[in-house]
């Protein structure tokens, strides 16, 4: 496939974020004098994410970091789960944890392969800029660029957030490709003329999660990261 | 020096943009059959960057991206010079001539010592984020994260454009250090409130130009990006 530059989904097609908070609400839990089922309260805090971006795109509430959007559903998520006991410093530390997440096993390598192509790597995330450039820097994921929604004061799937990308990359939509493993970012991307591909990613929700069905029309699917940078041309 | 991020000049501190733009004129221009002491036209170039982005900044010209304003004085620099006969195709390479700089024989060491410490780096240039991501791939410079003035749609040394660093990287402008070979931007980020790092660079305008001097007031002197890192507390 020729294409001049890649942008990659972040929170699951390059790092595991439940195995990663899931650990950091157990540590700051315990310490609490807290007990939980710590995924679950993970896997409850994150599905509060999509919900929330609808109502940021649909107008009800106004653009704000992403930083801002996890803190107000950590409160909800902690009070309806019974543990409101947890304090200030903790939840601080929680919303930070998301600067912290851990790589999938396959990513860092990936992107060593692809940072030798001619093809320009960059995040394309809903996460901050300041967020991404941790996160990166901590995972040793080498992008060669860190571009956000917040560059569009947006959040994906809006469009514009895609074409702020290839705006700011100088590059064509149909010659930048969208990564990601959740069919309606790759979708939305698809909508706004970028190519597309797809890496599934089955344990994003934990070894217990149902199968999540791919994409239905995509450009490109690979396994992981090292088979995305060899199908862009990538030796080794 | 008690930082969290370190932002970086690019044209003059980080690459020789000289000796590189002068070489891809002297190759365009004698493909095209025509002859000119091309360092001297290179001069001319950028000797019209500072008059034409203090037009940009004081509201004369419209801002626009640097590749448009290259375009511009290089078409002047050329009439200037009776190099009319160059070629919309030879032009078109000149302005991409910024985009493939060569850097200082330090600035890549340099950065790979910072890229091990917990300071964050990123380019201020302002260059664009299409341009800063494929001279810094290209040159081998290892940036945490690619920042421009595009992202607040002006230019160096307009205060926001600093200020706009600090926020997209989330931390406050006295933990923010402006590393810089020209002391009007130093002094523009001290303004601003940002700690400030001088790196000498006496060859950027070749080998017979005057002596610089050195800003007035400074956190940080530094011989080159190595004794930067090694300030920093990067090991090696």
């Amino acid at each position: 496939m020729d294409v001049d530059a890649a942008v990659f989904d972040v929170f699951g097609t390059m790092t595991d974020w439940r195995s990663s908070v899931a650990d950091e609400l157990a540590d700051v839990g315990s310490r609490a004098g807290l007990n939980a089922d710590w995924p679950t309260v993970t896997d409850a805090w994150r599905r509060r994410y999509r919900p929330v971006l609808e109502r940021v795109l649909g107008g009800e509430l106004p653009w704000r970091p992403l930083d801002d959007l996890h803190r107000l559903m950590l409160d909800d998520v902690l009070a309806e789960h019974g543990l409101d006991d947890l304090g200030e410093a903790g939840r601080d530390t929680l919303v930070q944890a998301w600067h912290r997440l851990r790589p999938w096993p396959d990513a860092a390598a990936g992107l060593e392969l692809l940072h030798n192509t001619r093809v320009i790597t960059a995040t394309l995330s809903n996460g901050g800029i300041g967020l991404l450039a941790r996160l990166t820097k901590q995972a040793g994921l080498r992008f060669d660029c860190i571009l956000s929604a917040e560059l569009a004061k947006s959040y994906k799937p809006d469009p514009h957030v895609y074409l702020t990308a290839a705006e700011l990359l100088e590059v064509e939509p149909r010659r930048l490709l969208m990564v990601a493993c959740h069919p309606d970012d790759l979708e939305a991307a698809a909508q706004a003329g970028l190519r597309t591909a797809y890496i599934p990613r089955p344990l994003e929700w934990g070894p217990d999660a149902g199968r999540v069905d791919p994409p239905a029309e995509v450009d490109l699917v690979a396994d992981d990261v090292i088979g995305l940078a060899r199908a862009l041309g990538a030796m080794g």
